[in-house]
């Protein structure tokens, strides 16, 4: 079922993927659907979880490689798949990704390991996530517009004349150098 | 038009947002409206400025002061109508908004004046704008289901025991301490 979810997904993008459909789809009727999945942020959560299994690789480093290496995974991850940045931060908000709570408690062991005080090594997490899921969202965007053929300005997007690696890594360093910053004293 | 546009998006979210139904409100043929806005995206893009504008208030301030107050100026702009956060991310990543722009331009200035070479200082603007705009559509994503009922576990979201705005502002302060630390001879 989680097969097909992501399917559908890649081929008809995130507002086609409905209960409905995927019953449609698997020719069974939505509510033996529904006895799978008890709502659809089930099952986006679900299909959340396929599309960041990729990203839940095993790093040793130390902590800015592990947080390098996580951000250069989710990244990837994301964009593997027809609106991935969307859909894994609407189950991120509603809390029923499993890969990501997994993903977000390793970024936490990171900031922790950089000597960032307890109770702020989660929200510290947190601003990398916010970040990855944010300019990913827009590269996804623009790349799935491209495709598409539409038409835009250059001025505004991440994907300028540099490579958005280069730049999606710019920002993964301000945000390390900033959590080197936070000494336990000046929180 | 806008205001209407504006009325339906705080009334019946993006979704329902579309020329067609735009039309509909209006008493005019959806041809009538492609006179005024070439495309969706540029309706979008006209919501999105209006959304913005309040975002705008000048502020004479230090340059963390200028990046904290865009901060926390942009998130109650997103706030302050439906699903403000997803709507300016589109426009955003289609170069559709003025009023995004503007707020780039002022970001990259005030990391200019905090030290970051010319060639990075928009960059750490966008890294900022991805900060808060990832952040904002969580928190917004949760608002909305909590206020239509939705039952959602706790512990991912960034709606915890905690106030949001302190959460919010802890990410804030970590992006001014990356960009404190990106001085010219490290990049």
């Amino acid at each position: 079922m989680v097969d097909k979810a992501t399917q559908l997904l890649d081929d008809y993008g995130i507002a086609d993927l409905t209960m409905r459909r995927l019953a449609r789809e698997l020719n069974v009727t939505p509510g033996a659907l529904y006895w799978h999945f008890a709502d659809k942020q089930e099952l986006l959560g679900a299909v959340a979880d396929r599309i960041l299994t990729p990203a839940l690789a095993e790093v040793v480093a130390d902590w800015q490689g592990r947080i390098t290496a996580i951000c250069g995974q989710l990244r990837d991850a994301l964009l593997s798949h027809t609106d991935g940045a969307e859909l894994v931060s609407a189950s991120f908000a509603a809390g029923r990704s499993t890969a990501a709570t997994e993903l977000l408690a390793r970024l936490t062991d990171a900031a922790a390991s950089a000597g960032v005080a307890p109770a702020h090594a989660g929200l510290a997490a947190r601003t990398v996530v916010y970040y990855v899921l944010g300019f990913t969202a827009d590269e996804q965007s623009r790349l799935q517009w491209d495709a598409a053929g539409a038409a835009l300005s250059d001025g505004q997007s991440v994907l300028g004349d540099d490579d958005p690696g280069v730049r999606f890594a710019f920002g993964v360093r301000l945000l390390i150098d900033g959590i080197a910053a936070r000494q336990p004293q000046r929180l």
